[in-house]
């Protein structure tokens, strides 16, 4: 195992400064155009080199008829392609020094016959040349702490500290709008294709020495080197928590996998050995596989399995009682200590039970403070679970139906949320609990947009939440077991 | 079986067209002027007569001393008064000749002791008059085509054809925002409360013959008549999908059900039980409630198991194909037939397999139409999930890039679009199978939105689509078995 980034040989590869770009034309709508426009869009510091047999600009840039005419020799090749000349510019591409390269061309391995032939043949030359390769059929990388996009979409988001490593390029580009809207973002994503060179478990160790890195993020239609890849995780996950979906469990799936990537895939039966040998969580979706790298990234570690929620409305909260109950959490009965203390705030008809349920409430202060204030400060809690509900537009027009300005209501209601904010916030930081929250309505609302953007997870559903809740506690046992 | 609303004795009550009000005061911020706001913010047609000891304005509305000062004797009384007082009032209203009846107030049998005496007085109370009361301990009604909403929020929603029965406030009144981000809407939805009178199956028959509902929502903390309750939904279930949360039956969820309404509720394995001889469907959440709904309101029956996947991404088709297979659905192979009518429209790397899969596509046309096209008219195929993603933010910036104009681009957009829309419309009618899409982007993004907004669902993910397809198919089998 290394010890930092620098030591990969893949940091040459998503460190690159410069750029050699082998398939992009005049023709704007082509893959290798658009790779092109993206990695520019994206804004990447580097020096970019088009090449290109016959044209002399490209995307504004001046283009290079062959690698050896370039002005230096570029950290990285991007090659796009059409698969049957594929070889023979990578062929120049070594010749002419460059030893970090990315295919995205695709027709090799995964449509079997000739192209398993070509990628033999491919593989012979990055060997021979000692170049570090990504693909061929990939869609590369996304470092978005270097601007470094080699996909068709546009890194429309923040960089932030998921790191994954996917058999789909589309769960790389096409997840940067999605992450953005949590607030997460990657570190650095990798898609790996058919890993012809550089192959997962390559990336794993990158990702696990990556400082921007809080958790790995795994897309898994099959693994190749099946020994290794246990060996190499068990080491990362006692470090970094890696949370997988694999899709080549169900009959579907396995298909789908094998006419994607030319994966091999296995049972579930077996994948969830391996899992659970080195300490992968299992997600069974996307949206899991992000909702749970979410809780692992902003969450401190939970003192063990008691849940207290909080509501102002009782079905929320049941079906966040249900959640959490059904995921093996235990919601305990609160202090006689505590009951007392939450007395002030709540009103008669309140539940001091737990879930502690207001029933109603108008008080920001009380309901984002005082009440939570008590709930973290109970020995037998160890998350908070919160329902966040603030009906925005009825708030609006009750003010100014009062006879409330529109400015002052505006305002009104951002030192509502502000309010709220600060409160959860303060008290995140002093009792170092999980806090989580979850809603109904629009993640977009302005009060759960801010939590979010803090680093405070709100799920748009408790049973969301209580998964995600659960993968916290359930990694850190792991990693316990592991660990000894 | 009662076979029109009109015969319902809740038709008087959810159709009123005049409403005395009982606890709204020049206080705002109490529960009765937020209520009252809220009905008139809701742009409720009828009259509405606040009744009030002393003020003599309330809302800008002429107040009433007593019931019997009243003008008319109005259709509706709706209550939020203190406990203590509730059954005087009520009393009084009784007197006046109100039969109909909304009791907001809690303190009732859910807080046990002189809540229950209290709670039995009432009972007594209504029954001598022969009054129709929902609650205590409830948010009464919603219905959405008389604009009649007795919740503390306004209605900031369409009418829909959505039928709740709800156990929880809450998901009445918090649901409005909610749901119309999915195009829904609730018909009618009730909050029952503590059923001290009108119960769940008052308003399953209610729903069961209410015009505007298609699907029927129940959420569930615990049944009271279990054998009255069966043999009614057995006879509905045949003629309306009703989908089902029960959250009584892990133990927190019993505990939360038993503090909020005071109901018993059963093990997961008894409500199964009733559930699968009645032909409800379980759902596991509110978003897979509502998911559900969604998918049985607004598709066709489909004729088997058998679905056919569309994608222009590997990794989010083998995603979709790995949730259906989990679903227990069939991804056939397609009849040499199709893929040879598929070829001209597939790049030379795509998969004729299922999931299609064009790895790569910019022409919409082909896309949405021609592709689901031949698709559709595929013997073998019930169902077509189709990936939906238009980066819209990077074909705006490209389309910039090449030197078009702001208006044009967005113009651009709008084409791509309306064109899209418009002929998965054109196939949806032709071919009367169901068309489910999936995306991973906004749901208010352009397109998903207008897919939504004409009836086309769009699921956030795959496994969501998957599941609730799912519940069409076995809707259909279940009300063969009981039809039979």
């Amino acid at each position: 195992m290394i010890l930092s980034i620098e030591e990969s040989r893949l940091f040459k590869l998503t460190n690159a400064r410069s750029v050699a770009f082998l398939g992009a034309s005049s023709r704007p709508t082509s893959m290798g155009s658009s790779i092109l426009t993206s990695l520019l869009a994206s804004g990447f510091k580097g020096k970019v080199y088009p090449l290109h047999p016959k044209e002399k600009k490209v995307n504004g840039l001046e283009a290079y008829e062959r690698a050896i005419d370039l002005p230096e020799v570029p950290d990285l090749v991007i090659i796009v392609l059409p698969t049957a000349i594929v070889c023979q510019a990578m062929e120049e591409c070594g010749q002419a020094g460059i030893r970090q390269a990315i295919v995205v061309s695709g027709g090799f391995k995964e449509v079997g016959g000739e192209g398993s032939v070509l990628e033999a043949e491919l593989k012979e030359i990055v060997q021979r040349h000692g170049i570090t390769m990504i693909g061929p059929n990939c869609l590369g990388i996304a470092n978005l702490h270097q601007n470094l996009n080699s996909t068709p979409l546009s890194l429309d988001c923040a960089p932030g500290f998921v790191g994954l490593v996917s058999q789909s390029g589309s769960f790389v580009t096409q997840m940067f709008n999605y992450l953005e809207r949590l607030n997460l973002g990657f570190s650095t994503a990798f898609s790996v294709g058919n890993e012809a060179d550089v192959d997962i478990i390559d990336c794993l160790e990158y990702l696990a020495v990556c400082p921007h890195t809080k958790v790995i993020a795994l897309y898994l239609e099959g693994i190749k080197r099946g020994q290794a890849f246990i060996e190499t995780v068990k080491k990362i996950s006692v470090k970094k928590p890696i949370v997988a979906v694999y899709i080549g469990g169900s009959e579907a799936g396995r298909n789908a996998a094998f006419s994607h990537t030319g994966s091999m895939s296995g049972p579930d039966i077996l994948y969830d050995g391996v899992f659970q040998q080195c300490g992968i969580i299992r997600a069974y979706s996307i949206t899991e596989l992000f909702d749970i790298c979410w809780a692992l990234a902003v969450l401190p570690r939970p003192q063990g399995d008691r849940v207290v929620i909080q509501t102002h409305s009782g079905g929320p909260g049941a079906c966040a009682a249900d959640a959490c109950s059904r995921e093996g959490f235990h919601l305990p009965p609160l202090s006689s200590q505590t009951e007392k203390e939450l007395e002030p705030f709540l009103p008669q008809m309140a539940s001091t039970k737990n879930p502690v349920d207001l029933t109603f409430t108008q008080n920001p202060a009380e309901y984002f403070f005082n009440i939570p204030e008590v709930l973290l400060k109970e020995t037998v809690v160890d998350y908070l679970l919160i329902y966040i509900m603030i009906p925005e537009s009825t708030i609006r027009s009750r003010l100014q139906e009062m006879g409330m300005s529109q400015e002052k209501t505006e305002k009104t209601l951002m030192d509502i949320a502000q309010f709220a904010e600060q409160s959860i916030l303060s008290l995140r930081d002093a009792h170092n609990k999980p806090i989580v929250g979850f809603t109904y309505r629009s993640l977009d609302e302005y009060l759960v947009k801010r939590l979010i953007k803090q680093g405070v997870p709100v799920y748009p559903d408790p049973s969301r939440a209580a998964r995600a809740m659960k993968s916290i506690s359930d990694y850190y046992k792991t990693k316990e077991a592991l660990s000894t």
